[in-house]
């Protein structure tokens, strides 16, 4: 039985990790560590300075309080009994598409996976509304993704991933899935609302959300994919240069060598 | 005079900030809105859970009680007079580089930049140690590193940037620099010590930290470049799909298509 680590960012008691868990152990053996808390947002985050407390609260099951990448370390070089053979991180309330991936705590879990030579797979569960907060009403969109969540693991135990590739799973809540595609990271239009509120003394602050999340429609993106109700899957990696704009910059800007 | 937004993550209290900020005042009106305190290894964390403090310290000079991305939102959406021409970030107290982007603070708020639609750039100060904890005995570093860094910030000014890609400098600690190299993302290899320890009550914690960096010894990197004295410039975009991983799997995992 392949070992298999589950964790999460919307925190242990989340209902898309419970169903994800018990999903996975008709095909491995299970073990959570999540975030003792909700973390989104927190995207690729270490504590580093404090400690972190963790506690046993069932079998192979544990809460630490940190942040997602803080789970998979400590899980993979402390809690697990041996390195695992797969991470799956989810399932979250809400999407991962797009620009996302660079904010999301779901997808950073699987980011530090992947640094860490386990092969990591990030699902998120894209609701009606976006980024809603009705998941508890969404059981029967939570059992759908956790069966396609299976049945990308068993491939990906079986066929492999490409080295230094995590896998970014956006799950559209729909009674019928069109299917799956194989897609490539799409682009938010940002239109982020901030709200200004005062405090009891009168002071103004600025709370940032609530923006409508919009997109560009481009072919075989994520984010197109799941308007038409398919399931996307995205290959992420982990290499951030643009080689294009190296080839631009060594053409037009002239920096190299010693500008003094 | 372009507008330029000064950040980072070390906090408003940085000496890095200070050097860089009056350094990139002869070129430019320069705003700096930075975090109240020490914000490194948040990544591209956004505060959404609570509203966001902000306090105009002197002029064009705020602090905030957020992260570095919370700081260029705000700074672009709500503090300053115009939409920015540029966003530096930094001096950064360590390095950021290789696979450090992810995990970085400072790279993040050139991310949002980059998101926001400004040219970005993220200056870190390699030290000695790597990640030690003496910048204020690094004067020096930190005036040559500024120094760099209106060079490139003109540059950028007057070449302009790719679409969609914010620049990671990072600059040695050194009398002499070599001169400047546009290069890719390295990779280092983790050993991440953790440690462990006990609270006053005998309950077990654990602590991460304190690992040495190793990096793998590959041509035309960020790394390589920096070992060799060299300033390392690396064109970084927000694209995290790996198209390679796209045909592979197309070939060999047979999964797009409905799997039921």
């Amino acid at each position: 039985m392949p070992l298999i680590l589950v964790t999460n960012d919307d925190g242990i008691s989340s209902p898309g990790i419970k169903v994800l868990a018990k999903t996975l152990k008709t095909i491995g053996e299970v073990f959570i560590v999540a975030p003792e808390s909700e973390q989104s947002a927190v995207a690729h985050s270490l504590t580093l300075h404090r400690p972190l407390k963790y506690e046993k609260v069932s079998k192979n099951t544990y809460h630490l309080n940190g942040t997602p990448t803080d789970c998979v370390i400590i899980a993979v070089k402390k809690l697990l009994p041996q390195k695992p053979d797969i991470i799956v991180s989810g399932i979250n309330n809400g999407a991962n598409l797009g620009d996302d991936v660079t904010y999301s705590g779901t997808v950073a879990a699987a980011m530090e996976g992947t640094l860490l030579g386990v092969p990591s797979i990030a699902i998120s569960l894209v609701k009606d509304d976006w980024y809603g907060q009705n998941l508890k009403k969404s059981a029967s969109g939570l059992l759908t993704a956790a069966n396609y969540a299976r049945e990308i693991v068993a491939k990906a135990l079986d066929r492999g991933l490409p080295a230094d590739t995590l896998l970014n799973v956006n799950v559209p809540e729909r009674k019928k899935i069109e299917g799956v595609r194989i897609t490539k990271q799409g682009k938010h239009i940002y239109e982020d609302a901030i709200k200004e509120l005062s405090d009891p003394r009168g002071r103004k602050h600025y709370w940032i959300g609530g923006g409508a999340p919009h997109w560009e429609s481009v072919k075989d993106t994520d984010l197109e994919a799941v308007n038409n109700g398919y399931i996307s899957v995205t290959p992420v990696h982990l290499d951030l240069t643009n080689y294009k704009a190296i080839k631009f910059m060594k053409n037009n800007w002239e920096i190299e060598g010693n500008m003094e």
